[in-house]
């Protein structure tokens, strides 16, 4: 794809572009991000590139790509391109019922807080993960998801890293994480110090929410993070890369985002999507197209 | 498939049968009902002559395959047979924006509950409709499913049948069921008479909701009527058609069947199932498992 057609056509809708591409250096770019799952066929050297080419100034790690760069060369590598790092993505699963699993899942979102410490990046996201094999007690599940992220508050509090507890869409509630609302992500935070505990606000797995307003508001500080990705229909065969680029669905992100902005947030807005033709689409388009909808859809009301 | 093999595997699991099949007259089927949808190949006769045969004493009808046999002759049939008729679905559809298609809906809802009360149905269930094309409004599309439901409740409390809200869970919101948890069917029903207006406590649409429990309390007497169906992992890559048989995913029925007959509902309860492989089994082999994981799973808590 040449540069002249990634400024003319939308990836992956091929619709027209609606707005010119903010050329790098644009003010609007300023609290933009990349999570790196949206490019995801690049490593993270080539996340890092990208995000500078098209004047992205933060990414969102994800620990796989991390660990095949390796951590010291990866904060060499983010720190010389002047990136930040909005969120590491991702620690949690944390619904074991075995204490040894258990033990083992806190250890790892042990080290999962200090390579986001590294990185120097706000917060670590948690997916809070799905019912085990077999067990259909999802409030014991609950319960245990808030339990370990209550035992990490301590470590979080010493690097200085927060806990970002994402509630996750309910079409995910059996598989991959049991915390199904703001509401109750919200819920599980109150009795930690807001210093170690927030919230996501993804809006892929909010924006259904009945009074998801409300809950924004009650967030406020708490918000760790803002993602941005879209409902689209028809869900894609596969659920787990059912998530669309900004404008291609049914959300309201004006709104949503004019929530977030009242609610206090003034971080970084990470774009993530999971999505089979995203992926396959070539990345310097994907990064194009991000920017566009974002200056037009998500930035003038964030 | 012999009468054989239909007793010793379930389907579509093809997994062993793992208890008895139980025989027409067994009292423990004196409350279970066929939603016709689940043997969608059947005709409304074939469903009534199925229901005799495996000793279902009560029928959820469609619209469609009623409009197919022609409500005398429906009556007439379903009156012979001696089955009850537990619900009909479906009304609703509210959310279009337009008032000529509003008109039309209200009107083709007020001929549903007219068929519903020939055919002694106790409710009406409402599928709320999603946002219109290019509508984001997602607040706007639940304001006029609430509006219409209640210019309903006048037509609903002359013919004696109760509008019975289905809140849809959340990965139908957009383009089919804006009502997203049982405590927003809930909000919407409130001010409105319980003769007139209930909820639909389906398994399906609402297992993942979080304080589930004290919705369904909350409920007491709005509880019109009880569906039961599994979620399914991996989903299938419908999603109109990711339900699966009771007791082949996570659900935990013997917990909100507890509920529910705490809260007081006394009535039928439902199986609906909308999946292809159930759709493709052999009608006969479908009503046997049916009957087989009602009384393991759900009948004795319910």
């Amino acid at each position: 794809m040449t540069v002249q057609e990634r400024a003319a056509l939308d990836v992956p809708s091929a619709a027209p572009a609606r707005v010119p591409t903010p050329a790098p250096g644009d003010a609007r770019l300023a609290r933009l991000s990349l999570n790196q799952k949206t490019v995801d066929r690049w490593s993270l050297k080539e996340a890092v590139e990208g995000c500078v080419a098209h004047g992205i100034p933060a990414l969102g790690v994800w620990r796989e790509p991390l660990q095949e760069a390796g951590l010291d060369d990866a904060v060499r590598m983010i720190g010389d391109a002047g990136l930040r790092v909005s969120s590491l993505c991702r620690g949690g699963f944390f619904t074991g019922a075995d204490p040894v699993e258990q033990r083992r899942r806190h250890d790892d979102n042990v080290r999962a807080l200090d390579e986001a410490a590294a990185l120097g990046a706000p917060c670590l996201v948690l997916v809070p993960g799905g019912l085990p094999e077999g067990d259909r007690d999802l409030a014991g599940a609950r319960g245990r998801a808030a339990a370990a992220i209550e035992a990490l508050v301590p470590h979080a509090l010493d690097v200085g890293v927060r806990l970002a507890i994402e509630p996750m869409h309910p079409i995910f509630a059996a598989d991959r994480g049991v915390v199904s609302t703001l509401a109750q992500a919200l819920d599980i935070a109150d009795p930690l110090p807001p210093e170690a505990v927030g919230v996501v606000v993804d809006t892929f797995h909010v924006w259904w929410e009945p009074g998801v307003e409300e809950q924004i508001a009650r967030a406020g500080g708490r918000i760790a993070s803002f993602q941005v990705c879209e409902w689209i229909t028809p869900l894609p065969p596969d659920a787990l890369l059912s998530r669309g680029m900004m404008g291609d669905g049914h959300i309201d992100f004006a709104h949503l985002s004019r929530c977030v902005a009242a609610a206090g947030y003034r971080g970084d807005v990470e774009v993530e999507i999971f999505n089979a033709d995203v992926w396959s689409a070539d990345g310097d388009a994907v990064l194009d197209t991000i920017a566009r909808r974002y200056v037009e859809l998500v930035e003038p009301f964030a």
